[in-house]
This record gives C-alpha cells, sequence and structure tokens, in this order.
C-alpha cells in the first residue's frame, strides 16, 4: 500500500467515525491480507474489564426493555441510515481489512441495512399468540418481553452484516449489546459499530434520553474477552459465530449456566447437478459460491456431488470458468477472488489438498499461491477443484479456502446420502430442473441442512428467511422467520376473570 | 393394602396390559407410598442394551418420517382414545404408585388424552412459512421435517401425563421415543405406554404396516440408562423433566453432542396476593397449589408473597384452611392429600423446616408426619406454613414438598422483585383485581417466569398454552403453542425458477 | 329399486337416525337419480317458519358464545366419533340419494371426520396475537370472538361434507347452525345432521346442560328458505354452496345488510398438460377428476391444455382410458360412473355438446345416454371429450356433467392464459416434471385460481389448506389454513396500564 | 386569510409538489373550513376518463406484480422517507384544507410514515403457510400473490392517511393503485400523492424501470367517478372510507361483480366509564376523543356510558374541562378544536342537538356557534354534551361532530348492552381499573366492536394492529395485523412428486 492510500485509509476510517488513535495499543496488530500492511495496532481490553461492561449492559437493560419496541425500532432504522449512508466507506474498510471484493463489501454493508428495515417491520410485531382457554371467564395469551443482555462474538469473514443481523434483532426486541468482533476484523466491526453510536446520538436527539448509557459497547480483545461474556450469567444470550471446535466449547459452557445461545458454526456445504441441469446456470453458480470471498464464507461450496453422466462435461465448463478469474487486489472493480485471510488459511487449504491427494484425490485445477512478487505479505491462492474418488475423512472437514473437492454418484438417493454424511449441516443446494429430484431433495427424506436450495448456490441467502443450519452448524438461526425470537423470552399468561376458580383437567379439588 | 386389595391392582394393572411377570427383576423395587407395599419387583435394562434400543429408533426413524403427518395422527388419536378409555385404571396406578388422589391421577390421564386430540389437530397443520423473496423468478419457503429418535425421561410426579406430553407431539412430527420412566413410577409409565402399544397394533390393523418396530420403547431402569440416552449423537432431541441439578449436568452434555434437549427442571413458584385480591379465591387457589399432589409439583406454590395490610387475614383464612384439610389415603374419594413419595421426601421437608427456622422463620402450621400409627411404611406430611422474615437461603430452594413460606411486600415493585430474586423460573402468579398491578405483573417489568397468571395459582397449565420455564428451569417450552417445533428440524428453502442468477443484497458477481 | 333394496335402505335411515314419518310432506320428493324411485316425500319447511328458527338460533348463541372452545371442542369430537361409527350408512345414503359410488360416498362421510379431528385441534388454538405498542404502559392484543348463527346453504353434490367443513368449524367458534340441505339431497344431510344431533345428547350427558336448545337446526325446503336466511340481519354469516349465478344474487344481498358470507360458486377448472408431464399419470388423474362424481364436482375437471406436441398420444390414452370406464349403479363396488343427479342435468350436457359442436368442437367420444333400458328413470351419460379449436363461449362456462373440453398450446404462457380466461377461479393443476414450468404455473404469473395443483388433479383437495377460488368463483374460503376466521369476529384491544394518556403518533394534545 | 398566508399556501402547496395552475378547472372548488377562502379550483374528471385510467392501472398489474416483494418495499421505504421529509408542509395543508389543528396534522402525516415502515417490513414476509399434506410424496403450501388494481377512496377527514395506510401495504402487496380523494380535502390527497410520485422518480433513478406508469395514479372527481371505479371488474379491490349509507351501496356493487372491497363505514363509539375507573385520566381521553379533529373522526367519541354513582362528579370534571377548550384557528400552536368542514355539518349537528332535545335530552355545554364574527364562513361548534335519559334514535345515528351523548347505567352488563345497542360497531372502550370489568369488556360478552380499549379513548390507533369495525361499520380491516392479505390472493398448492397418484380421503378409484 502506497502512503497515499495510506492517508485515504485513514480518511475512510475517520469518515466511518473511527478516532484510531483513542484505540490505540500494543495488542491487536490488523494487518490487511491485500498486501500484508499494518492498518492498525489496537489495544485489547482485558478480560478483567469485562465485569463493568456487563454491569454497564445489565444496568442498560433495566431501562431500554421499557421503552416501546416501535419506538426502539426508531433507533434501529436511524442505524440503517447510517450504514446506507456510509456503504461505500464501511465496505472498503471490509475490503481493506478481509480482503473482500468490492462488490462484496459493499453486499454486506447492504445486509446491515436490510435486517434494519426488516428489524424496523419487526419492532410493531413482536406477536406472541392469544389462545382460548377451556374454562369459562378464562383467557390465555403468551408475550414475548426482552431478554437480556446479549454478547455478540463475531469471525472475520462477515466483520460487519453478522453483528447488524444479531444487533438489529437485539436491539428491536429490546436487549442490549456487548460487541466483540474477531481479532482479525476489529476495523470493520468498529465502523458498523460507529455507525451505530451515530444512530444513538440521533435517536437522542430526536426521541429525548431513552437509550441508556451502555446500551451497545464494543471490546476489542482476545478468547478471554469471549470466554468472560461466554461465562457471565448476566449475559442472557450468546450469539457466537465460528468453528464447530469453538462451538462444542461454548455450547456446553451457556448450557451449564443455564443461558441461551445461538451458534452458527461450520458448514461443509455441497451442491448436487443432477442431469436434468441447467449446467451452465450451476457453473455460474458453483463460480460465486465456490471462490466468492476465496472461499470463506460459512456458507461456501465445498462439495460438487455431481451425477456421473454430467461430470465430464460439467468439469469441463467449470475448469474454463476457472481459468478466466479474475484474482487479486480485491479493491480493483474487476476483481472476482481476492487474498485469503492470511498465511495460516494459505498453509491450512495446502495441507488439505496434500491429504486429499493422499486419499486419491487428483488436483484438477488451482491450489498454487499467486502474486507472491506483487504481494510477498499477501496470501493469493489459485481456486483449487480436486476430484476426488469418495468422500474421505479429509472431504467431510471443513477447510476454508476456495477448495473444491468434486464427487459423482449414480442414483439421486446416493446424492442425497453424501450431502447428509458430514458432521455438519449448514447449506445445499440441488441444480436440477426436475421437479421430482427438487422435491425428494428438499423433502424429509432429503438434504438435511438448515437451508436447502433450488438452482442456486449454498451462498448468499436472503435475510427474509431463517440462516442457520444444523448438527454441528449448532442448531440455531438468526435473521428472518421467527429468528427473533430467541433474543426474547416468552411468556405464558393465564387469566381468570371470573368469580371461580376451576381446574385444567376437569379435575376437582375440595 | 390388604391382599384383597393386592389382586385388585394386580387386575388394574392387567387391565391396562401390563404383563408384570415378563418385567419380574430384582432391580427397581416399586412400593406404594401409601402404605409402603411393594407393588412390583422389576428387572432395569443395564445400559449395555440401549445401543440396541436406539440403533432400533434410529432404524424405526427411517421409516416414519415418511409416513404422512396426518397418518402419523391417526396413530396418536387412537392413542388418546385408549387413553380415555383406561382412564380410570391408569389413573388407578398413578394413585397408587405415587399417591396422587383419585381426581388428580383423573386429571393427569385426561391431560394425555387432550394433548393426543391436540396433536392430532397439528397433524395437518405443521406450519412453516412461504416467503417472498426479493430475486425475480425466486421463492422462499421453510419447511418442518421430522428430528430424529427423542428420549424421554421423566419424573416420579407426572408419571403418564409428561410422557404423553412429548410423546403424542413427537409421534405427529414424525419421531420414534425411547421412554425412560422414572425409577420411583416405572407402573405409571408402563400403563401409559402400553396404551400406545395397543394404539400401534390397531393403527396396524387399519393402516397396514406403516408403524415401524422401535417407534415407541420403553426403557425401565437408572441414571446409567439415562446417561446413555443423554450422551448418544443418535437422539436427536432429549426431553428430560427433574431438577435443576439434573438439568446442570444433562444440557452441556447434550450440547457438546450438538443434540437438542428440552429441559423442563426445578420450580420455585411464587403467589403475589394484592391489596385488591379476592382473597377467598386466592385462598382456595393456595391450598390447591400448595398441597396439592402434597406439593409434589414442579409447579407446585412455594412462596406466598402477600401486601402487608392482607397478609393478617389472608394467614387466618389460610390457616383456617389448611385445618380441615383431609389427608390420608389418597385412593378415597374424599381425600385431598395423600402422602409424599418417600421417607427421603419426608426427611428433606424437615430439613428444610428446620433450615427456615435458623433463618428466622417461623411454623404457622404443619410440618409433622401424620398417619404414621395407619401407615407406618407411608409418609403424611402435614402441609406446612413457615411465615419469613426475609426471602432467605432456603426459601430460594425447591424442596419438593407441602411447605409454604410466607413473606410480605409494600410495594409491588418489592413483590415482583422478590417474585423474581430465584435462580428458578418456572411459574408465578398474581391475585389481584387491579388492572394495573395485573399489568404491571404480566409485563416486560413483571415477573420472568415462564408463566404468569392472574388470579389462577402457577399449576394446573391447560395444554393449549407453551409450558415451561426460564432460568435454571431450562428454558424450554412443552405442551401447546409452537413447542412442536422443537420435535422437528427447519429447512430454509429458496427455490430459483428463473433463467438468471442474480445474488442476494444486490451483489453482482463477474 | 326392488322391494327389499327400499326395505334395507329404510333401515339404512333408521340406523341413521332418520324418522321418517317425521318429516312427512308433500313438498319435496326425493328421487334416487340411480333409478328414479322415490325414496321420501318431505314436507318443506314455510318462509314464515323461519323467524321463529333464526330466533332459536340468536338465543342459542348467546349461551354457546360464553361455552369454553375447547368444550364446544368436546361436541365436535363426538360428532366425528358418530361420523366414523355411521361411516357405511351415510356414505349409503349418500350414494343412493345423490349417485356417488361407494368410494366417493365413504369418501365424502371421511372428509367430514378429517375436518372434525381438524377442528377439535383448533378448538384449543383460535389464536389471535398479542402485538408491541408503542406507547409505554400499553399492550395490545386481538382476539377472535364467536361471531353468531350461521346459515349453512348446500348444493346437492356434496350434501354431507360441505355442511361438516362449515359445522365443525362454526360450532368450535362459538356459532349457532342453521342448516338448509339442497332439496335435491336432503336425506344425506339429514343423516349427516342427525349424528350431530347425537353427539349433542353425549356432549349433554357428559357436560352437562352446556349446548343449547337451538344450537343446530336443519330446515327442508326451497329458495324461499334459504332467501329468508341470506336476508335476515341476525344471520350473522352466511355459506352457501352453489352456482356463481345464486352468489351474484346472495353476496350483494348479504353486502346490503353488512353480513359476512362465505360463497362457493362455479368453477371451470383446468388441467395443463407440458411435453414434460407423466403422461400416463396425467391420464390417471384426468379421468378421476373428469368423470369422478360424474363431473358434477364444482372441482371437476372441465378443460383440458394440452401442448400440442403430446395432445395426440395423451388423446390416446385418454380414450383408451375411457372406453373401459365402468358406467352404472353406483352401489356396485366396481362401478366407477354413476348418474346423473337428473334429467335437467342430462339435458344440460346434451345441450352443451351441441353448442361445441357449433362452436367447431369435435366429440371425440361418449355424450350419448346410457342403460336407458334398465334405468329408464336414471340418467346415466357417457363421458364426453370434445375436442375444440379454441376457448370458445361454451367452454367458458361450466356445465355440470362429465364433459371434458380438450384445447391444445404452443407456449406456457399461452396455457397459463387460457387457464386464466374464464369467469370462474376456482381449482387447477399442472402436470409436468419440469421445475420451471411448475413453478411459473404456482406463481404470480400463474393460475389465477384458489387452488392451482401440480401432477394431481384439480379435485380432491385435503382439509388441511384452504378451500375456495377467485373470481366468480367468490373469493371466500371453507376448510383449513386459517378459514376458521371467518366465522368469528376479530376484536382489537390496547390496554393502557399506565397512569399516563400518551397518543399514538406522537401526538400532543392540550 | 390574508393575501400573504395565501402566498404562503401557495408556497406549500408547490414544496409538496403540486402545480396547482395543471389541475385548475370549475368542478371543484376548495374552501379552506378555518375562514371559507376559496384555496384553488380545480377540475373533475369525467367518469368518461375512468376506462383509461383503469386499463392504465390493469396494464401496470401485469408488470408490478413481478417485481420482487422486497424491491416493491424499496419504493415504499422512499414514500415514507418523502413523507417524513414533507411532514411540516403536508401537515400544513391538511390543517387548511379540513381544519384540522396543527398535531393533528403532523400526527396524520405520521401515520403514513409509519404504516410505511411497517409496509417495508412486510414486504420481506408476505407469510402464507407450508402445510403437511395426508399423502407420500405430496406437500402443500399457499403463496399469496398480488391481486389486481386497487381503488381507494377516501373521506375528507383522513385525507392523508387513509390513503397512505391502503397505498402502502397495496403497492407492497402488488397492486397498482387509484386513488381518488374526497371532493372535500383534494389538496391534502394530492401533496400525499406527489410524495409518492416522487418516490416513483427516486426509485426509478435508483432500481431501474421496474415501476410501471399508471402503478400510481390520482383522480378528482365526484360521487360518479367513484361510481366507475366501484363498478369496473377490473378493479380488484375497492377500499372505500365514509357513511354506512355510502358502504350500503358500494357493497352490494363490489359483490355484484365478485370484486374485493374493504369498507371503513360509520362508527358510533362509547367509553364506559365504571366506578373503578381513574376519573382523571377518563376525563382527559374524552376531550381528546370527544373534540379532537371537532368530532370527526370516524372513531370520535359520542357516546359516553357512566356508571350512575360516578356520573355526576365525571360530569363535573367534563363540564370543567370543556369550558376552557380552545377554540379557533387550528393553525395557531395551542388551539385544540378547529372548525367543523362546512355549513352542512353544523346544521347536522344543530338538527341532531334539537332531536335530542325531543327526545328527552339536556344540554348541558356546546352546541352554538363560535367566531362567527371573526370567520363569517368558518362554522366553529361550541362541543356539546347532551345528557340523554336513554339511548333513543338520535343517539343510535353518527352525527359527525363534537357531540356527546351521555347515558348512565348500573350493571356492567347494561353498559355493555347499551354500547352494543347500535348499529355501528367501529370502536369502543372502557374506562376502569377493575380486572373483572375489563376482562368482561374485552370478552365473547362484551363489546362488539372491532376495537375495545382499555383505560383510552376510542380513538387513535396504533397502525400495528388491525383497524376497522363490524356490523354497520364493514366488518374490514386496515393497518396492521393481517390486513395486508386482502390486498392479495390466495393460491393453495398441493405439490405431488411422487409417481403414485393417491386420492384424499382414502378414496380409492378405479
Amino acid at each position: 500500500m502506497t502512503e497515499t492510500s495510506f492517508t485515504d485509509f485513514q480518511a475512510v476510517l475517520k469518515r466511518c467515525g473511527i478516532d484510531l488513535p483513542s484505540y490505540q495499543g500494543n495488542d491487536i496488530n490488523v494487518r490487511s491480507p491485500i498486501d500484508g500492511v499494518e492498518l492498525a495496532r489496537l489495544a485489547a481490553q482485558p478480560a478483567a474489564a469485562m465485569p463493568a461492561v456487563i454491569e454497564r449492559a445489565t444496568q442498560a437493560f433495566e431501562q431500554w426493555r421499557l421503552v416501546p419496541a416501535p419506538v426502539r425500532g426508531a433507533l434501529v432504522r436511524l442505524w440503517g441510515e447510517e450504514l446506507r449512508r456510509c456503504k461505500a466507506d464501511i465496505g472498503h474498510v471490509i475490503s481493506r481489512e478481509v480482503g473482500k471484493i468490492v462488490q462484496e463489501g459493499l453486499g454486506e454493508v447492504q445486509e446491515g441495512v436490510d435486517i434494519c428495515e426488516y428489524a424496523v417491520g419487526l419492532s410493531r410485531q413482536l406477536h406472541g399468540k392469544t389462545i382460548v382457554s377451556e374454562r369459562p371467564g378464562h383467557r390465555i395469551m403468551e408475550q414475548y418481553h426482552p431478554l437480556g443482555p446479549v454478547a455478540v462474538i463475531t469471525a472475520f469473514n462477515f466483520p460487519s452484516a453478522v453483528f447488524a443481523w444479531n444487533a438489529a434483532l437485539a436491539l428491536v426486541c429490546g436487549d442490549p449489546l456487548v460487541f466483540k468482533p474477531s481479532e482479525k476484523a476489529p476495523l470493520s466491526g468498529l465502523a458498523t459499530f460507529k455507525a451505530l453510536e451515530r444512530a444513538i446520538e440521533q435517536f437522542t436527539a430526536q426521541f429525548g434520553n431513552q437509550a441508556p448509557q451502555g446500551l451497545a459497547q464494543i471490546v476489542l480483545g482476545g478468547s478471554d474477552v469471549a470466554e468472560a461474556l461466554v461465562d457471565s450469567p448476566q449475559m442472557a444470550l450468546v450469539s457466537a459465530t465460528g468453528s464447530s471446535r469453538m462451538g462444542r466449547s461454548v455450547g456446553p459452557k451457556v448450557a451449564a449456566r443455564f443461558g441461551k445461545r445461538i451458534l452458527e458454526l461450520g458448514g461443509n456445504n455441497a451442491m448436487v447437478v443432477t442431469p436434468a441441469a441447467d449446467l451452465d446456470l450451476a457453473v455460474r453458480a458453483i463460480v460465486f459460491s465456490a471462490v466468492g470471498t476465496a472461499g470463506q464464507r460459512c456458507t461456501s461450496l465445498r462439495r460438487l456431488i455431481v451425477h456421473r453422466d454430467v461430470k465430464q462435461v460439467l468439469l469441463e465448463k467449470l475448469l474454463k470458468a476457472y481459468s478466466s478469474l479474475r484474482i487479486g487486489d480485491p479493491l480493483h472493480n474487476d476483481t472476482l477472488v481476492g487474498p485469503l485471510i492470511d498465511a495460516a488459511a494459505f498453509a491450512a487449504m495446502q495441507q488439505a489438498i496434500a491429504q486429499a491427494f493422499q486419499q486419491g484425490g487428483k488436483l484438477l485445477t488451482g491450489g498454487q499461491r499467486l502474486l507472491e512478487q506483487q504481494f510477498p505479505q499477501g496470501f493469493y491462492a489459485a481456486p483449487a477443484i480436486v476430484d476426488m474418488p469418495a468422500q474421505t475423512a479429509i472431504v467431510q472437514q471443513e477447510t476454508f479456502a476456495p477448495l473444491l473437492y468434486v464427487l459423482s454418484y449414480e442414483t439421486l438417493e446416493q446424492a442425497i446420502a453424501c450431502n447428509n454424511d458430514v458432521t455438519q449441516g449448514l447449506s445445499s443446494c440441488i441444480f436440477s430442473n426436475d421437479l421430482r429430484e427438487v422435491e425428494m431433495f428438499l423433502s424429509a427424506a432429503g438434504s438435511d441442512c438448515g437451508m436447502a436450495n433450488v438452482n442456486i448456490g449454498p451462498s448468499g441467502a436472503e435475510i427474509g428467511g431463517a440462516f442457520g443450519g444444523e448438527k454441528e452448524t449448532g442448531g440455531d438461526r438468526e435473521s428472518g422467520s421467527d429468528a427473533w425470537k430467541q433474543y426474547m423470552r416468552r411468556t405464558t399468561n393465564t387469566i381468570n376473570f371470573s368469580r371461580e376458580l376451576p381446574l385444567a383437567q376437569g379435575i376437582h379439588f375440595g
């Protein structure tokens, strides 16, 4: 990065409201994966600071839960407007910090805008049910009430949108936030958070002193900070995005203290391509979902399960498409694939390819490092396709890189079994124009994933549906449908307005 | 129990379909809490037998999930009819085995009947949502599909209904069952289960061979058997009722293997009585909810939080009511309070009273053992009321006995704070005819329990609402509203039926 | 009909609880379409009797609306059990009276059983919403309350099920009933109604005197009786099944007095068969939906819109299938097509065929009268297929007979336009295994009917979905989904439990 | 109005985007009720112009229905932003044109803003249900699709918000609009509509050419224009606000052509004040709801039903409050009551008072004309209270003026009967702090109105609930909850993806 561009970036951060010096420190060294240039050196908060943070959130809850939900929605509306206003800048920070291409950086901010608008609508709903009672002069209803402070612990790969998903719903639901962004992407988190802070200021100006101190807090730090949040009985909900390994640790901890959790963990997402597929459409979907975000989406395509009759022709088309991928600086408008997040990610990819080879795989393309001369500190990998004889151990693992395994099948039952025969259960899809195949894939006997798409890739969900997966992906949901219920507590109320005291189930007593 | 009545009981068991000899063994010694007479000596299944049981359930799932839900509903309908037909007999077994009075035994079976009817209705619903998409030629829907084998681990105090609650929903949702009843109440569990077996037979006769072997299994045994179910990754859902201590162990175990769970754990349920209450109605509710089932419901009333202005008069009425309670053989139609489940329960009650005394409490009535002459092996306790100066440590614990602590308050805020200042969060109620008080109690600033009632006691929920509690009660729900969703997996489906491949969030790629 | 069989029929009626002499009269002459034999001669109630009937219903409403919905559900459960018990007999009455084949008579009663079970489930739901308020100390909820007396006016072709659909929901929703069956099928209506009367007796025996006199009334009579119900402001809801002509009269009348209505009117249901269809499956569906119930279902298939590339082969298969149809006495187990309801129906069919011919149509098969010798008073028509050059005037009309028009198309857009280019909008379907075709047909740009199916015919809906159609079919819905809401009134409740009086929309006043 | 202020008003109109000359004509003479000054002279469109308007809407539908709902939501979001931006100006137009006080003018625009935000949220929902099927290899779903062109015919008293309510939902639901504002308030309608036009421009700039010509049209004119819309079979939905008399004409017309309608007609809204009421709160609510908008809201309070024990004291407080009402120029910030809409309204009020007198009423205050000197052409009425001996004929009529009838009662049953004993059924409320009274009022045996509030007046609904009333109010709903469904058509889809063709209800055929 030239000095000029660095100055430019400083200006972007400033426009995002980030006063870098105030976060200065020696704990977190933020480098751009584009070129390894240091973007910032930040101070981490110590775990010892967490009790005060958590206490502020707890205090804030006492006030925020009583602010009417549509008023809370007004804050989220203002946040959405701020995000829209700063879309280009926040998108730029994301691209710079985690290496997403421009379109994806912008798209991620757009997702924040979208969820804010969605949450504003929810802020006049948050519907429970009224229910008829079996007793005269009685009625039943259920109400959803604010839950308590929510910890949002995010990963580097969606440093903005995942926070927005959680925060927009949590705020509307009446819950204060403590946000711990990934150590690999604190600036993107900060930029998104700062927009929220500005929204809170505007909200206070317009609606008076209704947003309490401590309503939204950000903490920069490492796993000790995350653990303090996970273990605190005051954090009513822990929403954590990361690996299944992380979830295997967090889940029991939260369960042990009777907390609630939203876990969005590993995915090992497959596409089934049948002979009835529109192969050209499939190829476009494969390319986007396998190499987009350099294969670092939790919903990235990792396994291609192709009917043997179309495997050859599909691979030809796919290799041709791969051969023309524009890989490089993600800030260039025509780049399609940027760098991996760091050297470790590249090493993991190499190791996976090696293991795949040992397990009978044949590397069809890619895998090598690119642009090393230009970016000695940037890790650009040629997206790889490995033809596998079977779904071996390495295929069953999630490797966070543009590495696609190809498997073949004969019957749809086999393809579905293959799709399901991994421990993860996030996303999946089928490409077929055959109704029976498609419906079978979506049926109770089909894909066991939280998301099963048709003629689109496994990634790129809309915010209107529930997002999340089964099995080792965690089993929880974010974003649309009724995901908001997880941010609230339900209370079932039976009201007797008669002068009698009948018992349910026809019991007579005394 | 006279010999005759024992013979009678054998006949009852037989009518319930229990062929006692086939369960004979030396592991579980079932004694009636009424008189300590041995009802049966049963063999426990070893933990080593669980893998085969679980495997059968897993196999059954493959078939049952494909049976259309309304057809699954037909099985549950038949079960409900069997339960209605055998209501008197199963109720009798419950009374004999766990000491419930006749009305409560019948009421418990009725709850099974009710949930079966409710589940039949659900069997044509199981509604997901259709959702509009942001992309032309796309649509989104979510479907709920069967989840997998469900373990139902119940406690002695609702040996029939809790199984029915879980099983009726699970079966309709497409899930096989493994039922482990409490070692203290295996016969009630068996009687309920046998009715299901008969229903399966009728179902097969009417609908053909659609109910697979292993669809519903019962295992008698101890905690090792329960643990085998809890730890098995094949048991998709573990529904366990018991103490918070149990839940603190089960929750993390299930979370560690990414399973799902429904935990219904401890309650420490309070009633707030305000000056605007109908005191006579309140007294009736207190009596039923504090001494009913000898105080051994998870929703039993344990804490009475009375406004100081009405405390005196309420206590007078209450003591008068307590003085005329008919305590004794629960099989007599006019008995209101039967025995505690066993000697340990009585000892725990004694200990709690002693601790309460040490913590400043004043025993107003009860606590002593009754009918010792008549039933040397039966533990009948005089329902106790202890006036407490404050919500001390012992009050914050759940003691499973007819032991009611009385606390007083000045402002409603204090009363609510007192209600909430325990670790459990199951049920609660307010007696008041004052709208503002009532609504405050039900509001976001009110009771933090899963159930908050008005002018009825904390116990005796109807099946139409969601049943369960927050905090150390577990946070999950059974029975009505959308509790069925926990027995299914959700899949979000985005279908592209266009010839284009637009991306969400307006992203352009390639 | 031999004398013996007539005696048999008397016995069937008796088992159905119909004491024929008590209905004796000279107004309604019930003849079996099978052979024209008179089954009964019944008295019609005069319009002048309606005010008393309506007043009884109005009185009954005052009491029934206060019976808890789950208790109302218990009545409907008992009705369902009665219908199941008498399924064979009521099915027989239907077959005898309207000429349905045995399977269809039984299926119609089963539909009553199904809706009763469904309604029992609803009886613990009837969910409104709880809604968050924009004002502090406020909450909103909506409740559904009983609506008032419901008139159910049915047609001959579903003389039992349509009453059951309406009555099961209405009763659970808290509404009394006045049932006017078709003059062509009063016995089937009576048989179904008598089962309800027996259920009411059982209900009263079990639940006490909760079902008021006048809860369910049947009136035999003509259009004057129907009009009295339609015009009465006391009949809160008029549910009428019949022709669009009838609806064009009833709709405005009910609207003029601000009543509610459910209109299930004419259908002119089409099937689109594309080149991607499973033609054998399509043929089976066509046969059942075009000739089943002798083409006298409102959802009967009337228009076959076939892609020109498969038209020839489809017609060949279809003609072959038609050639082996077993037409005759519907009480014979192997009969597939029974008689038309009367001579007028046969004449209308003849006229339609003649008009079709004039409009360019070519009769491919059928149309002639059959079995005239055997049944000089029975009108058995050979199911007809007419190949039409275009969707002419006659094709756009509903002819209630086994008369199928065949049209061809080139593009799916044309097929959909053809499907939609009639004034009726009840049911429709597509046979195709091509996902894009299917989804297009189901999309906003597809079929404009209330029901659009895939790979099944237009008839034979399940009770879980909402049944009904758009345009001249009436626009209303019966049976599943949220159809029950039409039998209730909604009340939106905003409750202020604060001590302030804030206004919505931030208005300050005074 | 001074010339300056007239110039000012011209400027306001200009800022609202209204180019007055282009609407110039001699048909509609718009005068301000404030002072009778002519605000504009507009041309009415002839009924003969309607076919072209309707055809444009019909064409627009073909395109708009295919635009994805969330994209349609983006248009509505932009409209909401425009309304927020122009809130002061549009509010001013409303005040000037219909005489609302400043706060109410602003509040009305805010309601438009609110419904737009709400509709944006809906634009990613529009949920139908997925439903399980009784047949293997089948599934059911229901989808909601755009309905067609919607006519919105509004009244003078909510000249902006009612259009916004309908238009925001209709647009999101995929329906084009034809808006006919009241002849008494065309400028307010135009101002609101122009904001929509600007939003469409912005939408087109941002999202391309997706909003078709004819998506939103406004027609100025009289009842002939309205009738043309009402009678056109192309107008899929007619949403009309006005008198019950109007509804009695419109309802049957629309029904006769099988169209859909939303009728929001007359109200005769009551408040029950019980001895348990907070009387000071009640007085504030009475004043706002009886005199706000000069009693010209459809939800204005018209009948005060007071318990005889508190009647005297309540009336004293009320008369005191009435004595200090600030009546006058609504554009002055401290005015609470502005003018009636015109001389006819004043005459009607006079006539009603006279009739009330004849029917035994006693005028307690008000009724006379005020400020005649200052505003010889403005009709300012002193809000009147009339004590009535019984609910006589005049009380049962809706008089659109600040005229409040007082009735007394002894038992709550009487009060409820009185509340219900009118033909209208819009809104109602109870003031009481007694839970039993309140719940009784909200119960099946309580108020029969579409809205029943507690401790707030009958007017001023939030947009989150469904708005509308029963009986002669029309029976339909606008705004929140599931009111959006009326702007769509539902399609029930059963999909067979098996290779079999099973029939529902277990029927075997052939």
